[in-house]
């Protein structure tokens, strides 16, 4: 019922997160008829961003410069080092605004089935970086999953020998859990991480 | 925390219906980690649809070709006429398959208010093209709304003195529908528009 081009924008609306294909008829019919402008706007900051867009120097988040806005900011604790997956763990964090000092993003975890080892996270360039700018202080905030878990204390064994302070986030109940409806393991991990009071 | 070229990025993805702050970042993420060629082909088909894509010359719906796809079948019994608001309103009905004729669509309805009259819903083309292919049967499919019933009402008054047969969908209880949970309105309407058994 419709025609090639609109059918191939529908189809291809379809590789954003979350849309399955009734939004992206929806998205698809609501550009072409009501915002032709803000359809054109977003063909060519997609393109611009995908032919700019690489990876900071530093800490390989998402970044067209070669330094991120973080990596730049020579206001922040260079001796401090915080290791996440993803660059949407590092606004997660900045969200908090408790952390001032740099950041460094695996882009992912270790994964040996799907061939990312130690290389593929740039951990030979995360042991340089703290050596370079002798960091004092490493905080891993990788996922509290079993492949987040490993990674952690893959990291952490590698770095330690340097004399660095190595530190895992908490994990524990969260803000306004209610025990009841906390799982299982959430809580065994909060009883054997307890602090004293 | 951005750099400027994925603050676009993210700012031009709220243009979509439905997508709020947080989920533009994260299809934006995903998109720059992980799809960049799904990113690649959204923005080449978004650039040719918006490049190609205008009205069909006979229903006005959305395509690149002259005619859509159902003006161009001649299968299609071209004496009668369905009216709807918007295109996606062709592909509910014709997703029905309970009707083979020809749609014509007003791509909105009255509004004097937005200066939509009936110019802009090209109301002087339907009367031509009722009048050139000969159409015997109107059925008016827009909207059950104020504006819809206005227009309605409107169109019905311009196409009746033409001896052509105009007939408005059926408004009443929906299919499974408990008499308990149906508004008011909707229920007044299914009494004054009983079937005789």
């Amino acid at each position: 019922m419709f025609s090639p081009l609109i059918k191939e924008l529908i189809e291809s609306l379809r590789c954003l997160p979350g849309v399955g294909p009734k939004s992206a008829q929806k998205m698809a019919l609501y550009l072409l008829e009501r915002d032709s402008q803000g359809a054109d706007r977003l063909a060519a900051s997609l393109r611009s961003a995908l032919d700019k867009v690489g990876r900071c120097q530093q800490c390989r988040t998402l970044t067209e410069d070669n330094l991120c806005p973080i990596c730049a900011d020579d206001q922040r604790n260079q001796q401090r080092l915080c290791i996440v997956e993803t660059p949407a763990d590092v606004i997660a964090i900045e969200s908090t605004k408790q952390f001032d000092g740099l950041y460094f993003v695996l882009l992912g975890h270790l994964s040996p089935i799907d061939g990312i080892g130690p290389e593929e996270l740039g951990l030979d360039r995360l042991e340089m970086l703290c050596k370079e700018q002798g960091v004092e202080e490493v905080i891993i905030a990788t996922n509290s999953t079993v492949e987040g878990e490993a990674t952690c204390h893959y990291i952490a064994q590698l770095l330690k020998p340097n004399g660095i302070d190595v530190s895992r986030i908490a994990q524990g109940v969260p803000m306004g859990g209610e025990l009841e409806y906390v799982d299982g393991n959430t809580l065994a991990l909060a009883l054997e991480g307890r602090k004293k009071l």
